[in-house]
């Protein structure tokens, strides 16, 4: 028996991703990534993102839902962006019902991209994930999502989950201290200040992969680094294990390839805050599937 | 037509709060407060605390549902208390096993106690409160609670919301900073420090209600202090809503008497880590149940 097929779509600031997704095996076909640039200066963007999607629904017939995540906050009933700072043009449309008139035997579903990551980690990961955990992704921002009970949970109106807003330390959130461009600036300043040897460069140009790299072969300043960037974060996780009530975390995003080197960080900060009630089921993974997670996860939304 | 009555139960650390709750009106009658003392010197605390139950269900034979908060934490299927520091001794026990055995006609409901008086905020008090909402109670400790859709937000396993646990200043929690006993060392050590005219007294006796008043008739010292204690409070409250997405936020508890000189800090660390999307719908009122929120709060985990 042929296995339902749905189409996701991952909005993201410059391109947008499609494919095809098989409910049961996650496999994903007939994937495009869009660049939007030529829909943004059109002025045109909501008839050319649909456009695209009517060019995968006509090779592909059988589909009737559409799952689609985007970068931002949506309002409660799901159908209308809200806050797309990075495409602001779609502020306030009605996508869902635009879409549905244009589609009118087609189901559509919205939801915020860092929501369907996680949902997508949850459906498709090789690793077995609970029913109920954080999910947080590290890159220019971080991102975070909770599923609760399989679901995404929304909060009071539509928009829970901005772990990168949380205050942390010298009164800036989260993300303006461990969001990539800030930890890079860390990096840069701590090696001005570095009197020992390290194979990191003095001219401010550390990259996020150099920092990786010098911290697997043991460069003590680069450690340094990771480990004040696990702290920070680790401290925001407490903050949302005790909110949520929730002991398995995922970490995902363009800079889990630091997971090993904030791991000892984050895990020292958790045990410094947290009682056993939490910490004797807590679990810390790195997320596994990467850049497709929001493609599945959009797509996913379309199950029962 | 006669109301519904339900029993509401309100459990502290050294006594048990019992009345007749009216569903429609909030009026409670038959009230009773039993000192614990015996009960947990007999060993015998359930049995003990069943039998003050049987007393008002022969009183009141139409009353069929009782509603329990208990303080502490409850497991995820509201039937067993898990961590009640005060009372150790129900750690674990079947609390609504065993009750249900002993009044096999009658139905119990368990709940947090914080969670039972933000239900209570908001079926009875005056002001209108969103069914999304924060419940905050200052106190020896700070509590917490959300209702979202009308509803305790449990969160993954059951004990969501412990917003004094957050990570605060000086590597402590927010209650560890912002708790009776933590606000009025802080009193003392300012007091030390202070150079200029106050009326607080300089011996290490400084009380919650000396500092209230002093603050009432507008002591510079005394604003001071609680200036800091919002501060703090602040940047605890915006973690929440981020998290939670929820706009409306209700505090309460035995130090909300400090409400006005505590609400200036708050709103200016609001407005210093929130956007415009919260703060434009950001409302913050003082509780006005006192101390009949918990056991109003439980008579209404019988509603339907």
């Amino acid at each position: 028996m042929e296995s339902v097929q749905y189409l996701g779509i991952d909005v993201g600031g410059t391109n947008v991703k499609m494919g095809i997704v098989d409910a049961q095996t996650g496999k994903i076909s007939n994937f495009y990534s869009h660049d939007t640039a030529n829909w943004r200066t059109s002025g045109h963007f909501v008839e050319r993102f649909a456009d695209a999607i009517a060019l995968q629904l006509y090779a592909h017939k059988e589909v009737k839902k559409v799952g689609i995540g985007l970068p931002g906050m949506i309002n409660r009933e799901r159908t209308v962006p809200l806050e797309i700072t990075a495409i602001p043009e779609l502020d306030g449309v009605p996508m869902v019902e635009t879409l549905n008139k244009r589609f009118p035997d087609v189901q559509f579903y919205l939801e915020n991209d860092a929501n369907a990551a996680a949902l997508g980690e949850f459906y498709f990961a090789d690793e077995k994930i609970d029913e109920n955990y954080i999910f947080i992704t590290l890159g220019t921002g971080v991102g975070g999502a909770a599923i609760i009970n399989r679901k995404v949970f929304v909060g009071g109106d539509g928009n829970a989950m901005e772990p990168g807003h949380i205050p942390s330390r010298n009164g800036r959130v989260l993300e303006r201290n461990i969001g990539k461009k800030e930890l890079l600036d860390l990096a840069n300043e701590r090696r001005q200040a570095y009197q020992g040897n390290t194979v990191l460069a003095a001219d401010g140009s550390i990259s996020t992969t150099g920092l990786v790299a010098a911290a697997a072969e043991g460069d003590e300043l680069a450690m340094q680094v990771w480990t004040e960037v696990g702290e920070m974060l680790g401290d925001g996780l407490v903050s949302l294990v005790r909110i949520l009530d929730i002991k398995q975390i995922l970490i995902g995003g363009g800079l889990s390839a630091s997971y090993d080197y904030i791991l000892p960080a984050v895990q020292k900060q958790l045990n410094y805050w947290l009682t056993p009630y939490y910490l004797k089921d807590l679990k810390l993974q790195r997320a596994t599937l990467g850049n497709d997670a929001g493609l599945l996860g959009a797509a996913s939304l379309c199950f029962d």
